[in-house]
């Protein structure tokens, strides 16, 4: 029962290589003797406290590259996912505090539904370019995972307990050395924790724990019931 | 004969991560319908050019874990890298210039030399850390090559067609969006070309070329007979 190594993959849906590291992790849990532990957090803080301004979209040479980048790994992984047009404005002037927060009140109360509700929000920001910023967002996303009582769970997510939870999410992964996202820490066997950072160590995570890299397992993806329900 | 895909791999000794790529293409091309064309360029000029202050040594966290993630790279490809433990003081007050230059005077004299003349210069800095700064260490270099005319090479390396040579390739890497090493152009049969940054871009080099990632293949790796040469 307990012999699955744990995996705890930090991640936000502002972060597009987040999407990546997760549907790559969902599909290697499926093959590896891994766990993994989903763990929303805020990649913006992150930025904050490291003044890492060497993310992405602060040179104008690595944003046209992720473009690239990204449409190479949405072809590879057969995810869905495009940058929206107005993104770098989107990222400086929109917070995704709020449907982190709604990730962290979903796992308190409904925990089988996190894993849809994330891939929800990563497909409205970057399959449909429609976000997850206001408050109808996050309506839409909850009635399309049918939760029965959605103002119940949005007051959740605006209590104290819930964002401290963010904040104590956000707090472990930077005491680890964080700098951006998706950052994976993997408990190995000897009760070490190894920190990886980006959506491409699965090769290095992989060589680890003794298991094969073996692509992107695209047979394995799950079903984006989402991808055909919005418009 | 002009089947395979060229892949120009632009690279400097002063990049650990260009020696993990510079291995890994060495091996891919034993398996891969590539043909690999060495282009040393000056790792220094693209940073300023681009004034990338997101380069792993600008960043306290992104620095610490370069150093894990580079221990992890060498266990995986088997490639005995290491950071000296002076390398952030050493980037910042030596130049690669003349140890470029003098590969690119190898590449115009003996051809087949500058594989393991590269080789050989990694390791004296990531594995023994001595460096390749002075020109007593290029002509240590020289010597374990056996080359017959050191100070003719010496003297090559610094005229202006070599000169002209590395601004060259650097310019070239720049053109198509390069913000650091390793840089990679494929040459895909359509007649374009696909850039890719980094030492962990070979699984999506083998999607784009149709062919598949096979893990580090240390049983395709050279023979680092320099490796038992030096002390």
């Amino acid at each position: 029962m307990c012999s699955r190594i744990a995996v705890d993959l930090f991640f936000d849906v502002f972060s597009p290589y987040s999407w990546i590291g997760f549907e790559g992790l969902m599909r290697y849990q499926k093959v590896w003797p891994i766990s993994v532990r989903l763990r929303p957090f805020y990649f913006a803080g992150i930025i904050k406290a490291t003044k890492n301004n060497g993310a992405p979209l602060m040179l104008a040479e690595k944003e046209s590259y992720m473009d690239l980048d990204l449409k190479r790994n949405s072809t590879y992984w057969g995810v869905p996912v495009s940058l929206p047009m107005n993104f770098k404005n989107l990222v400086f002037t929109k917070s995704s505090a709020n449907a982190q927060r709604l990730l962290i009140a979903l796992q308190k109360e409904q925990p089988s539904l996190l894993e849809e509700a994330a891939r929800l929000m990563w497909i409205r920001t970057f399959t449909h370019h429609i976000g997850v910023f206001h408050k109808e967002d996050l309506m839409e996303i909850m009635s399309d995972l049918e939760i029965e009582n959605p103002t119940a769970l949005l007051e959740l997510a605006s209590s104290h307990d819930v964002k401290d939870a963010l904040k104590i999410n956000t707090s472990e992964a930077l005491d680890m050395g964080c700098f951006g996202a998706p950052w994976i820490h993997v408990h190995t066997p000897s009760g070490k924790i190894e920190p990886f950072f980006g959506s491409d160590r699965l090769p290095l995570i992989g060589h680890l724990i003794g298991e094969p890299y073996e692509g992107p397992l695209n047979h394995l993806a799950e079903h984006h019931s989402s991808l055909t329900e919005l418009k």
